[in-house]
């Protein structure tokens, strides 16, 4: 292990970042277990990426069948990746007509974003003041941005919405959507004025990134309106949200908004790189006219053969039927533990995709310390989580979709041990 | 066909590119060649990408076996990932230490000009007047900007270097040399005066996209002194000229230059999205460091296993001597045709990677409609090319590396027809 370290470093430079205070040294996977090199077992209830399962055999098939078949890039006719186009364009409402596929949420991020602003004229860009997009320059301009300035002078973020730490105290839920709606405003004015305009805003469905807050009722419709009230356009990045995650297609089906540009990446190849933009024809039609858009790996027979496959585990196995089955349950079992400590501040989420918020019982403020130990103590009792939210002290639950109710009440068994062992 | 195009033009939009008057609807490749619809068969001349050959089966293998055994992000520790980096930056010289995978070309060249910036303080990027490198905002930017200021303002052009259409006539090739240093240095003291100075140059290692010139001998080793001492960092991108394209494992052996930070894409994965960006363990530290950049699909194990596979059959098949030898045939072939008609303007290249440029003999003026014409009746007689270069009048001859000695004869049989055919 210490060798492996070394060498990874060397490699990949000393800051890559690494999972856990032991990191896992992986060697297999298969559904929802993780297999590490001493033939230890995980559940693994953190990767969304292989969201029908470690190793499905279906996209294995799918992939080597392709890959034997015909790989090439987009400029020969190829009916697979405009099949996948169709199926995907499909899955959303009439809006959104027409996909550019590309290889990760970044680029996905990048098309949606330069569509915006040639489709309005404007350079302005919203986000929320936690949130992650990408890592491309552009992109990477609206990545945790707290109170500062964005270093894009384009971009301005405004206070995400969510009920549990409030932005203003002793309101009740409509005034606090009011609260955050008036930032939001506030945040558009300011580039209204600079002379940018608002060009788009761009939001996880779900804020994920956030720390999947619980949203005051009627917020992102109404965020919505006022962004294409002021000309722009409304972007919902589904790379964490959509695909099944929540029990529906998308998360902007569970915040109750309608967006014009759609964004998906990581579950689309259940690991192969593929993320896609969709829009109008009118908007695609807009961006490729601007930039002859072509992408070497995007749209290949490659990523189609792929993409159905997932398509079509998703569909054939009901995994949004086990989603929203699943997680009520193992949410509705978290938050019925709230009682064993006062470090559990809140249980939340949607679907697959659940966050427990720990806190410091003498004020409720977070407690990133007890966050960590309990995602490295549930780890070595064989149940991989994370740490998320803006203070890293929410333990992020998001599973491949087939988790079943097996594993939700083994890992119920193991949360219990753990927060008896640490937050008792 | 016509239904195809309809359905194509509404999944992606119209103005999604597409090769060909008639474009080919391709089901099946195998080695050096394509296989369309109806069941023609083609030579493939232009895909880099499949680098090892269309279906590989040792890829097709490597890649089926990863993904049916274990595909995860890269904070987790995985052996493969690690070696494949490893044996990745031991390819280059003993300044390049460590590498930061990502799955694109326009990734890979992000991540190297945020890197340059950041190790330097300064901003100023140095491109030629031709040149294309990706397709995100911050690397679009210095897309094929001729005499026109780049939307990005730290971004500088200057003209690339060539003989054929010198940049001042009647010099010999030493004032040529001296004459295109003089406009780089132009463009590094406008980057000074401008306050941005210089953070790096980029420069395809043989200048693919501006035409793969014949370059004044020493241009590129003086270029890369220059930016180094206005304090500039020189980056290769070897996403085209690299992975023994030219028969040498690296473009810049080829026009004899020592990059700072290398970008290699297009053909590392064989159709799998690869890419990276290598340089010494402090300079990818440092952007580690400034970042904490993390890259959802890059790093995984199924990238290490397909990108180990492509090395080995690069290696084991000797593909580099392949290129060479067939490569300097097939150049000598071409050269030798010259005669057959004043259209053929220039004929040059490196190893598989060969330009014909087509001219009007009236005025030696650039002849995109005979390059159009040309390609599509080669397509006809079986043989798969495409058009580049500033005035997209260059027959791009660009096969996959294990094209042999009998395509290259058959090749030129084609050639020789067409040429009567057209330009005689």
């Amino acid at each position: 292990m210490t060798e492996l370290l070394a060498r990874r470093n060397a490699a990949f430079g000393a800051g890559a970042p690494l999972f856990y205070e032991h990191p896992l040294h992986l060697v297999r996977g298969e559904g929802v277990h993780l297999y590490d090199a001493e033939g230890r077992r995980y559940v693994d209830m953190y990767n969304n990426v292989p969201c029908v399962g470690h190793a499905n055999p279906r996209v294995v098939e799918a992939m080597a069948r392709q890959q034997a078949t015909l790989n090439t890039h987009s400029r020969y006719l190829h009916e697979g990746a405009i099949a996948f186009a169709e199926r995907l364009a499909a899955l959303h409402g009439k809006q959104i007509e027409s996909v550019i596929l590309s290889c990760s949420g970044t680029e996905a991020n990048e098309v949606a974003l330069r569509m915006a602003r040639f489709a309005t004229g404007r350079r302005g860009i919203l986000c929320t003041n936690a949130t992650y997009h990408g890592n491309s320059e552009l992109v990477g301009s609206l990545t945790r941005l707290g109170s500062q300035p964005s270093p894009n002078p384009s971009v301005r973020a405004f206070p995400f919405p969510e009920k549990y730490r409030p932005i203003a105290p002793n309101l009740n839920e409509a005034q606090l959507c009011e609260a955050y709606l008036a930032e939001l405003g506030k945040a558009i004015e300011d580039l209204r004025r600079s002379g940018d305009g608002v060009a788009a805003m761009l939001i996880c469905s779900i804020f994920a990134n956030e720390g999947l807050p619980d949203v005051p009722a009627g917020f992102a419709a109404r965020a919505a309106a006022m962004v294409r009230e002021a000309g722009g356009l409304v972007i919902a990045d589904e790379v964490q949200a959509g695909y099944a995650r929540t029990g529906k297609w998308w998360g902007y089906e569970v915040t109750g908004f309608t967006p014009d540009i759609v964004v998906t990446g990581k579950p689309m190849g259940n690991g192969l790189p593929l993320a896609a933009t969709a829009a109008s024809r009118a908007l695609v039609e807009g961006f490729r006219a601007r930039t002859r858009y072509f992408n070497t790996f995007a749209a290949s027979p490659l990523q189609a053969a792929v993409g159905m496959a997932v398509l079509d585990e998703i569909e054939q196995r009901d995994l949004r039927g086990n989603v929203t089955a699943v997680g009520a349950a193992l949410k509705a079992g978290l938050q019925a533990r709230r009682g064993a400590s006062e470090a559990i501040g809140d249980v939340r989420g949607h679907g697959l995709f659940i966050g427990v918020e720990l806190v410091r019982p003498a004020d409720g403020s977070p407690d990133v310390e007890l966050a960590k130990a309990v995602i490295n103590r549930l780890k070595e009792k064989g149940f991989l989580t994370s740490n998320a939210g803006i203070f890293a002290n929410v333990v992020k639950i998001r599973p491949p979709l087939p988790f079943g109710m097996a594993e939700a009440e083994a890992f119920l068994g193991a949360w219990d041990e753990t927060i008896a062992e640490l937050a008792a």
